[in-house]
């Protein structure tokens, strides 16, 4: 049994090539009309993105002395999830985005049919890891995961999230709304990564406070981050369009609280969430430093 | 516990009445801005449709003396795929219907955007509710369920049997190859709803052999059957578009076989269903209803 290296850099750098490996298993193009769906999946779900969602869980599994292998699938299959989402929510009825972890989006290459059903595809597979006897031999940990993930990415959740930020257009959301919004939409599936190392390490619900905490904070941390990113960003570094908030008369975390405010918002909330982990000793470390990195990223 | 009526038409009701009032407390309208996402989704599930998956899930269920409510929670988890695969299959970049259950589709009336994340979220629901404790209180077969589930829905089910059903168009497709599509894109999940049905009923995989036959061509004939009802039934009854394979210029059952082949291919089909429940009795009557049931259906 091996764990993450402690320094973030490294871990970073392994949880990307653990979940590319098992996306390129899991993703093998079947020698059939299928061929482009699988290409489809692949091209998004492949040699892209921070993988935050997998190394929050990677980490805490880590720090609870789970297996890595297993904590990698599991961090493929919320993986998965997120990848699902992105290709949805690229879609033109949706955000309407060309460009993607520096690539183009996945319609744009293969077409909306296909970028519709590989997202689909990506969404039941996720479920097919968690639940499968190879990924986790207890059932009642294979359950356990499913239901955090499923909650976590349906109308309460990720999805939700998405149709309320679709709503912000026409509205004028207050703090809130705003809040409560991207708690859904980005937080819900960052606590569920974090939740998910906690199930793996079987901690009792009772002892999962601290990192649940962690993950919330954490989780709102990234949003005002990413906010801040959309209005000073550089595109070419973020691989992705941005100042599209400006554009869409949305109100944001910035809108609302103003630059000053919204980064110092951020430092406190990161703060917090790594004060969270007070019940962990050098263990912990791996977590304190992607707190940290979620404001000082610039992708 | 009850069991479902023996004749036909009192459980075809019954099942469209137990799944309808579970959709209903499952899709509860939130008041916030997800309102129109819960609109659609209440718009696509209830209310429509012939309930055949949950009527497998709780006839078989039903034949093994599982608790209906449980069934009844599960079937309807299985249509919530069915109907998700529904409004995403409906959708301008895919099939491009105006017409689903004698109602205009979910994105004529809500919009595409929000038909998307419909889809999505009764995707993520399925799973939520076959991994919740309070739909079974074994975590064995609650993984099961997902697991069964999961494949029959993702690539190398229903979803895999959309792409090649939308490869078609462009494709010259012999016999076999429209068999295999036609067993993943309808079959799958038809075969993944009566084994549902045998999980809750505990019985073990080697028990199952003559109802995974019923299922497999259960399926075939009902895609032949559905394929005879596009080129000679009546909009109206049916609820949705027909002649849709003429114009759209795929290979079918219909066009390799000619209609009379296809015809009495669909009869064989049905006796061979039934002869594979011979290990059954009495209690069986219903699953062998169920199987003539699918070609003589006008809708």
């Amino acid at each position: 049994m091996t764990i993450l290296p402690p320094t973030l850099a490294e871990a970073i750098a392994e949880v990307a090539i653990e979940v590319d490996r098992r996306f390129d298993t899991l993703l093998a193009v079947p020698d059939d009309p299928r061929a482009d769906l699988y290409a489809c999946m692949r091209h998004a779900a492949i040699g892209g993105g921070k993988r935050l969602r997998p190394l929050l869980t990677m980490a805490t599994a880590g720090l609870l002395g789970v297996d890595r292998d297993c904590a990698a699938l599991v961090g493929t299959a919320i993986e998965a999830i997120h990848v699902y989402s992105l290709i949805h929510d690229d879609l033109p009825a949706m955000d309407d985005d060309d460009l993607r972890r520096g690539k183009p989006t996945a319609h744009k290459v293969y077409g909306e049919a296909t970028a519709i059903l590989a997202g689909d595809c990506l969404h039941a597979l996720a479920f097919e890891v968690l639940a499968d006897p190879a990924t986790h031999p207890d059932p009642f940990v294979r359950a356990e995961l499913v239901l955090d993930l499923a909650r976590a990415s349906g109308p309460s959740g990720m999805a939700g999230g998405q149709m309320m930020d679709l709503a912000a257009e026409d509205a004028r959301f207050d703090l809130a709304t705003v809040t409560r919004l991207q708690q859904m939409k980005t937080g819900a599936l960052i606590c569920a990564a974090v939740e998910a190392g906690a199930i793996l390490g079987r901690l009792p619900p009772e002892g999962r406070t601290g990192l649940r905490g962690y993950a919330h904070d954490l989780g709102l941390a990234f949003q005002i981050a990413d906010d801040l990113l959309d209005a000073e960003g550089d595109e070419a570094v973020a691989g992705k369009r941005l100042r599209k908030d400006e554009g869409a008369g949305k109100e944001t975390f910035l809108t609302l609280m103003g630059v000053d405010r919204a980064r110092a918002q951020c430092t406190m909330l990161v703060d917090q969430a790594v004060r969270h982990l007070h019940g962990f000793g050098a263990e912990a470390d791996l977590l304190r430093a992607v707190a940290t990195y979620v404001v000082e990223r610039d992708r």
